[in-house]
C-alpha cells in the first residue's frame, strides 16, 4: 500500500519557508517553483493556503511590521522624557530586529513595484518618521547635542539598528561565543544604545 | 554622406556607465547586452575596451578599495593616539564614500561566487580587520568605553558608515537642502565623528 505525502504546513509554517527563500534569492527572483522544492510541497498544495507568492510576502512584511509598530506601543514608548522613550525604542528595536531576524530582513530589502512592496516602504518610512519626532523632541528639550542634525542623527542611528541584520546570525548566538555575531539582543541593544547616545570614547 | 558613429568612450566612462548599471540591476542581472543598450554602443565596441562584465568589475571594485585603503596610509591614520587615527579613519572614510559613492555602493553589495567577487569580499574584510584593530588599540589605550565589544563597537561604526550609500544622493547636495540627504561629506563624516565617538546626548 503506498504512503501517501501528507500536507504537514501551517500558514506559519511554509511563511517560515517561503521567507528564507525571499532572502536568499530575492523577491523578483523567487518563483511558485522554487518555493514548492524548498517547502517539498507540491504548488497546487501551497494554493491551498494562499493565493500567491504576493500574499506570502504581505504576511511576512506584516509580522515584522507589527512587531516594530508595537514597540511604539509599548508603556516606556509614550512616558517620560522624549530622550528616554527614544533610548526605549532604540533597544527595542534592536531586540524586534533580532528575534524577528528574516522578517525585519525582508522589510530591509524591499524595493519593488508591487503594490505590497510600495506599501512596505510607505510603512517602513511611517516607523522611521515616529522615530525622527522622538529625536526632533529630544533636540528640543535639549537633551541631544546640537551640532548633529536631527535628521542626520535618525539616519545614523538607523544605520546602526540595521545593519546588525547584515551580521548576526541566531544559529551562533547560542554557541555562545560572545563576538562573533553570538552576542544576545540585550547585549547587542545595550551597546547601540551607549553608543548612539553616550558615545564609544571614555570622557 | 552618413555620419559615421564615434565610440568617444575612454575606459574611465564606460566604467561608470557600468557601475550605474551594476548598481541598478545588480552585478549578475546585467548581462553584456545592459552594458551595450546603457552605453549606447555596440558589445563589440565594449570589447574594444574591455574582455567582459567581470574585469569593468574588478576595475570599479579596485578603484573603492584603492581609495579606502589610501585613507589607512594617510599620516594622521599612521601617527599619534590610536583614538586620533581612528577617528581621522572614521572621517576620512565617511568622505570617501561620499565622493566614490557608486564604487563603493558596488564593493558593498558585492555577494558572488566569481573569483572578483570573492576577491573583492576578502579585501573589504582585510580593510575592516584594520580598522577593528584601531579599535582595539584605542580600547587599550583606556580611550574607549570598556562596556561594549571592541569587535561589535566596530560593526556599529560600520553600520553607521556603510548606510550613508543607502539615501546619500549627490544630485541633492548640489541644492543646498542641509538634511534632506544633501549634507556635504565632511558635515556628515563630523556628524558620523561626534554621533560613534562622543554619542548623541548631550552630557
Amino acid at each position: 500500500m503506498p504512503t501517501v505525502k501528507r500536507d504537514t504546513y501551517t500558514p506559519d509554517s511554509l511563511l517560515s519557508v517561503a521567507v528564507r527563500v525571499f532572502n536568499e534569492r530575492g523577491y523578483d527572483g523567487t518563483s511558485m517553483e522554487h518555493l514548492s522544492k524548498a517547502a517539498g510541497i507540491s504548488k497546487s498544495s501551497i494554493y491551498h493556503h494562499v493565493r500567491g507568492k504576493e500574499e506570502l510576502l504581505h504576511r511576512a512584511i506584516s509580522r515584522a511590521l507589527d512587531s516594530l509598530f508595537a514597540v511604539l506601543d509599548e508603556p516606556a514608548a509614550g512616558e517620560g522624557r522624549a530622550l528616554a522613550r527614544l533610548e526605549h525604542v532604540t533597544r527595542r528595536t534592536v531586540e524586534v530586529l533580532m528575534s524577528e531576524l528574516p522578517y525585519v530582513t525582508l522589510l530591509l530589502r524591499v524595493r519593488g513595484n508591487t503594490d505590497t512592496e510600495v506599501w512596505a516602504m510607505g510603512r517602513r518610512r511611517e516607523f522611521d518618521q515616529r522615530v525622527a519626532e522622538l529625536v526632533k523632541r529630544a533636540a528640543a528639550d535639549g537633551d541631544l547635542r546640537a551640532d548633529v542634525d536631527a535628521r542626520l542623527a535618525t539616519r545614523l542611528l538607523f544605520g546602526m539598528i540595521n545593519s546588525i541584520a547584515e551580521w548576526y546570525r541566531p544559529d551562533r548566538a547560542a554557541s555562545g561565543h560572545g563576538t562573533g555575531g553570538g552576542d544576545t539582543s540585550a547585549e547587542v541593544a545595550e551597546a547601540v544604545v551607549r553608543t548612539a547616545f553616550a558615545g564609544l570614547r571614555t570622557h
